[in-house]
């Protein structure tokens, strides 16, 4: 798979993509991680990527032939099944929108910044716009990580097999893993609860299946699910 | 405001931290952020900080004592109003969460990782366990790094005035922002809407309403809110 991350703070990007699981998919070739610096592609003398809003307002946007530019040079390379743009507007994303996007060969994640994006963009190009969540940030770099990060790690062969076991809570429905215990069994008095030491398989599957579901459901009523 | 993260993965940390904003908090001496190395608090020769779970299962687990001697170093030089764990299992941030929180003088926040963490931290320290969404990652350091932002920025005197806008979309309410539109006019044949070019300010600002509205609608229907 091949994503290319265009952004107008590239330097924000790079210890994320080059650090753990997103490192190793790289490292093993599953995966090419391309980042565009949009200044890259401004045409005037002074590089300049941002612009007042037509109709006044406070803020700045990202002017949007650079990021034509940009795009359309990818597009003559390759074909592009998803063209993602981060966006407070977008569909709050979830798991099964990361299982979607893993199954292409070619994405494209565009980071917002600043006040935002011309619309023209969006129209143009943008295939799926996805929000992180109703909080607001400084801008789209953070969730451009955040998109690859869900992507690349459920990519087959990119985890191993002890840290496949992360895939569990979400990933086929809202189900929240047990708590966990390592050792000392007695930390300063605190102590692991004794089923988890008694080697009786089946009553410590239950024990997990029992705390999984009673977290579970705290967790959807913390979060007014269902 | 202080923030302290404690990381298994700190080197995935320092660029987001490094850059635009957040930077910028700090060079305003607004902000203050360390990051600890859960390794350096390791008392064995090997630096372990992880180690399997009891009763079985794949996946490790950070281990509790490093994390313990951090918090408790910590704690000992002052005092934390909020030490935050990010895990899938937490309450979803919302807005709301970031403003409660950048109150705080002294925050810490404790990156997951691995299959996970010993139950026992959690009991003794986190105050708030806080997801950024439904959806799964390989680690807690971009949540941690999301959390620093969305606090960040709201923190009096972070953002310049142009940057103020950015905190429209869901600040008071689920409002999504209108189409933004810059220079040129024309691009390639896509005009920006004519209203915006008219200079009728009363008209431009009922325009922005509108398609706020639409769009605010459109949002919510896409994200089942309401």
């Amino acid at each position: 798979m091949r994503i290319d991350i265009i952004s107008a703070v590239p330097d924000l990007l790079s210890s994320p993509l080059n650090t753990s699981i997103i490192k190793r998919s790289q490292d093993k070739k599953l995966v090419e991680i391309f980042v565009h610096d949009i200044r890259d592609y401004a045409t005037d003398k002074h590089k300049t990527i941002d612009d007042k809003p037509f109709g006044g307002g406070a803020g700045m946007l990202l002017k949007p032939e650079p990021i034509f530019s940009c795009i359309k040079k990818l597009q003559s390379e390759r074909e592009y099944q998803h063209i993602i743009f981060t966006t407070p507007r977008g569909k709050i994303l979830e798991q099964t929108d990361a299982n979607r996007f893993s199954l292409a060969k070619n994405i494209i994640i565009l980071a917002g910044h600043y006040k935002g994006i011309d619309e023209r963009v969006i129209e143009e190009f943008v295939t799926d716009e996805i929000s992180i969540g109703k909080y607001v940030l400084s801008g789209g770099e953070l969730p451009a990580l955040i998109m690859v990060d869900v992507i690349v790690r459920i990519i087959p062969g990119v985890l191993n097999d002890s840290e496949s076991a992360l895939l569990d809570s979400f990933m086929d429905s809202d189900r929240i893993e047990p708590p966990f215990y390592t050792r000392p069994a007695n930390l300063n008095g605190k102590n692991v609860p004794e089923i988890l030491l008694s080697g009786n398989t089946k009553k410590i599957n239950e024990w997990k299946e029992e705390q999984s579901q009673l977290l579970t459901k705290k967790w959807k009523k913390i979060n007014r699910l269902e």
